[in-house]
């Protein structure tokens, strides 16, 4: 595990204290101290405002064509393009930040959720490491006069007298290989072993090699997303991810969402194609995993020289797990996903048995095999069920909501006895969609932001420090909340009338000005508006009105939540503050709120890991109920009832109501 | 089933009466009523020695050269080339067959093995018909707004639900058309079911078709001989043949036996080739088995018009099961066989699981399975174990002795209670090898035989009625038996001195003459002399020396067989009392003597129309204890006292002599 490299930033006059990793540009740490500092040009050292002194320490970078010789000499830097490398202490001029640039009167701590950690070490020690391919080294008594066994007959008998393993099954490619096999290293023989989940179905003897080899057993785990693809490089023996690696899922030049996909792969050989498409995408990843992997070297087995500085090689990989959402998994397998986007949206398959990797077309040996995550319905499908086994959800006592939120928002709620599932149609408002000038999270988007009380100028920060040229997801989610806290926009999302430039009428309505043209990175100034809001908020009213229902549905209330665990890319940078004030996720300690990132990666590695989640997968389907939410006759009402900021009902979101009266005080106590 | 049509035919003046079957010859017929014809050419018409009167009734055939248009009118006939087609009278002069032909004065029935049929009717009755795979159709509620299983989950259940099918596990092929095929025909689906032996383990679906095709279900049954590749293609539905067909195994080219096929499969590409000729040939008769086949007709197909008339095609074959002995299964597996022809005689595999028939180069659609008959050893392969199954002799109380005689004789003894078996060297010389005038049942090959007492005159019957080229295996026998029971050869299998132009010193020691040259298809006289006779006994007492050992190991007498069943080509011509006269079998009611034919394809034929077999297999195999002869202290001793006519202990043949007296009888009586 690298560790990564903390600094202590002071900024005064606040006097507010916060530590950092390193690299991190200091209008980044004066953002998580609660420090406001004027950044109109995204932290490009372009516009020249958000100059700071150096009082104590040392910083890379921070000069800029704004800043004279002079001032860069007396310890002036543009905090926006100054790297921490130490602890520092910061001075921020009035004209910087006005007032000292203090934000808030008591800043409380921004959250962000905390990363739930992949824990190989738990697996271990609740004894559920056991990877579904295994591989086991025997030695046998070679044949004699009296004891002239078949080869095969005599590796089962030696594996069920050594290991206590029954019920063996062999292939063809076995039986081609044991003869040589056994006689080229004296008997002893390696033997590449595939469990069932049910331990009462049979053993597959997939591979022999000559000779001891258990310390070579590999695997991989893939997510298949709509947009992209990511696959690790599994060390099964100790659970490390030896490698990973990720590209865009080539189908996207055939369309950007699954529908598409699905009307695509309706055409004649339009099924083959997105088939041969997404498969191609993953050969590709696992040659490069192969090729960026060597294997781990432990301290045993550089006692046990020969086989540690050997690169893995194809061959070597035994099984993958792969999940995706459900039309991903059908166009990846080649099954028919026509009726997915056809009422009553009925998938080929939900559960899917082990394949041969050769036999879906992965460069893979004949013996790997191939294990689907299965899926609950057309729209929860196997990355969901992954996040839910790779989050630990379907383990935990607290009543949880998972959430992955894209395009589509699916949730699913529940604990170890029960489990409620649906899909939201989110819009694609959280991916810069819709929005007059949204987009991507690319470079130059605003991903972060602050607005000075009275002045409202604002602080954006952007993907790669970069001149502003829009807004992402994440972005967006900040500054609706910021406008709505402090008091710009009021519960509609309708601006309040204010006696300032940046906020104005414009071609559709009343909008706030982000960023002037001379600071943006595209000519026109970078605004967002009032039908922009009401975007968002159908967005968010939708998602949050499927996670009422859907508790509500199973007869609890939304204030009995206890913990979130969020999963998507979105997930990753939202501000939970910004989250629940604006009403997207319900109010809960913002300590129990989880990231586990790439829940379908993770859920997937977790499966080639432990056949005992294999197994628990099967049940957590079965326990699993999916909801159609347009089925359900309350759905409606909640989705009218959320599209205000918070939410009509304001009882449930007590957090809010402290939240806007503190920024209230602050604006008072700043117009003093 | 066709019937054969048999005629009487009455033989005068001994007052004989045999029925034949329409077709057979006259002279085959006589020697089928123990009366003999002097016909030294074997039936060709040739030596005209065979004139017999016809006195009532009509025959086809007849004339030669050597009759007279005047005689022929009077009504005589050449027998050897006259066909029977009536029940007819026929008169023996004194000429053809001295003393009015009569050979015997109290002739008894001749022996052949009765030809044991295979009773689909009886599986049926027991509740065993039961095919490893079935084919079930089955209506589905189509899908609705709360009813949107996934189309899998909706047939599994379906299955379950309409047919207490539990357990079931589907593969790609299914999940790729089933959307398609549900749609189709409103949801009426035919389903194909790959059942495992244990019903523990899953059923697999391997095949989905739109619409109702349950009446359209074909399997293939496979015998892969050393010599021959046999096939038959059945109907699964009723268990019958709907086609069979043979050819030469095209790996002869490479050697006749199976250690000059093992020799030249441990050559560079030697086993990929030898497996590409043995597929090649199957799937050549694959081809031509679809091509002379149409489906059954029967009533209840005509009356439900639209399949009936439709031919088989390739793709409506589910399963293969093959037989063959250890050596063929390695190479059509494509298995090392290296170990085979080495002490101690390792086979790569026994047990071979179901494979997919597309893997092993078989051209037959992707979800048909084949299956493969277990082995016990090296030298006792499926081949054997099949025939123990399909003759049914696992399921007996009788003591029974199973035997395949070829270059090696395979045997197995016991019932439904215990099993051994064994391999013994015989040689080649049942199939004519090492004996002087030795040849295959060619056309000219001498297969029967009787001898006039006194005159010492041959009656030669060939293969195709053609001048004599040789003796084959079932000739020899009866050559030996006869001039042993005739007192022509004492124990040792050495000619008593005779005055007779016939009996001869030649190269080889003393020799009898069967054909002189002028009567013969060859240039030169065709004889038998001692160095044959004693080949030939070498062979036997290789053969009842295993079965001798064998019965002794398991605490037994050779005298408590109660039961004989014969398998192989060799077994169809075999004269039973000549085969216990010479000792060859151990001697049994000849009513207790069974002949399967192809013992090979009529157990492969069985496991297809049976689940119940096919786990009676594994019990069987797992029950059948091998002996290697050769280790077995006692068998040196038996194989010596087994080197005399029939054996040095004549109190375990009391037959023989009561024959070897009666002959001596008739012998005085001839010379009175």
């Amino acid at each position: 595990m690298k560790t990564i490299q903390k600094h202590k930033i002071t900024f005064l006059p606040a006097n507010r204290v916060v530590e950092v990793e390193a690299g991190s540009s200091l209008i980044q740490a004066a953002r998580w101290a609660g420090i406001h500092i004027n950044a109109s040009c995204g932290g490009a050292g372009v516009c020249g405002k958000c100059r700071v002194l150096l009082e104590e320490g040392s910083v890379e970078g921070g000069s800029s064509e704004k800043l004279s010789d002079e001032d860069y000499k007396s310890g002036y830097r543009q905090a926006c393009i100054t790297e921490i490398s130490s602890d520092v202490s910061i001075r921020v001029p009035e004209s910087s930040g006005t007032k000292g640039g203090v934000l808030e009167t008591d800043v409380p701590q921004r959250h962000r959720a905390r990363m739930h950690e992949f824990d190989i070490a738990s697996l271990k020690k609740e004894g559920i490491f056991s990877p579904p391919v295994e591989k086991v080294s025997i030695e046998l008594t070679p044949p004699g006069a009296h004891d002239n066994r078949a080869d095969i007959g005599r590796l089962i008998q030696g594996l069920s007298d050594q290991y206590g393993m029954h019920r063996m099954v062999t292939g063809l490619s076995v039986l081609r290989k044991i003869r040589r096999a056994l006689r080229e290293k004296d008997f002893l023989v390696t033997v590449t072993v595939g469990r069932p989940v049910n331990e009462k179905l049979k053993s597959h003897m997939l591979n022999i090699q000559s000779g001891k080899w258990t310390n070579r057993n590999f695997g991989l785990a893939f997510d298949i997303g709509t947009t992209t693809v990511y696959g690790q490089l599994i060390n099964l023996n100790t659970g490390e991810v030896v490698a990973g690696t990720g590209d865009y899922n080539a189908q996207i030049s055939y369309g950007e969402d699954v529908i598409s996909r699905i009307i695509y792969a309706e055409k004649p050989k339009g099924l083959e194609m997105m088939h041969n498409l997404v498969v191609g995408v993953i050969n590709t990843l696992i040659k490069k995993l192969l090729k960026s992997s060597r294997p781990p070297i432990s301290e045993s087995d550089l006692s046990n020289k020969g086989y540690c500085e050997i690169p893995i090689t194809w061959d070597e990989i035994n099984s993958i797990t792969i999940a995706a959402n459900t039309t991903m998994t059908h166009l990846f397998l080649e099954l028919e996903p026509d009726n997915i986007r056809r009422a009553p949206y009925v998938p080929v398959s939900t559960f899917f048995p082990p394949f041969r990797a050769s036999d879906l077309g992965l460069e893979l040996p004949s013996h790997a095999v191939a294990l689907m995550y299965p899926a609950i319905s057309s729209y929860v499908g196997g990355d969901i069920v992954a996040g839910v086994m790779g989050s630990g959800m379907y383990r935990t006592e607290l009543v949880t909501l998972y959430i992955d939120v894209g395009t589509n928002a699916e949730i699913v709620i529940g604990n170890k006895d029960w489990l409620v599932c649906a899909a939201c149609s989110a819009g694609p408002a959280f991916e810069g969609g819709g929005i007059t000038h949204g987009m991507r999270a690319a470079l130059g988007a605003i991903e972060d932001f602050s607005m000075e009380p009275g002045t409202l100028e604002p602080m954006n920060l952007t993907v790669g420090n970069k001149p502003p040229m829009g807004i992402c997801g994440s972005g967006l989610l900040i500054i609706i909340a910021t406008l709505f806290e402090r008091g710009l926009i009021n519960q509609d999302g309708k601006f309040n009338q204010v006696d300032n430039p940046r906020v104005r009428h414009g071609k559709s309505g009343f909008e706030y000005v982000l960023a002037w043209e001379e600071d943006a990175g595209v000519d026109h100034d970078i605004i967002i508006n009032e039908v922009d809001i009401d975007n968002f908020i159908r967005a968010k009213a939708a998602i949050f009105a499927g996670i009422k229902t859907l508790v509500e549905e199973v007869g609890l209330q939304i204030t009995d939540l206890e913990q979130i665990i969020m999963a998507g890319a979105f997930g990753s940078y939202i501000d939970l503050d910004c989250a629940m004030t604006v009403g997207l996720l319900p109010e809960v300690d913002p300590e129990k709120v989880l990231y586990v990132g790439n829940g379908s990666l993770l859920g997937a590695r977790m499966s080639e890991l432990s056949n005992h989640i294999r197994k628990d997968v099967v049940n957590v389907v079965r326990k699993m109920t999916s909801f159609e939410l347009s089925e359900v006759s309350s759905f409606k009402d909640q989705y009218v009832a959320s599209m205000f900021l918070p939410h009509t009902d304001m009882s449930i979101f007590p957090g809010v109501g402290e939240r806007l009266a503190r920024a209230s005080l602050q604006e008072e106590a700043y117009n003093e």
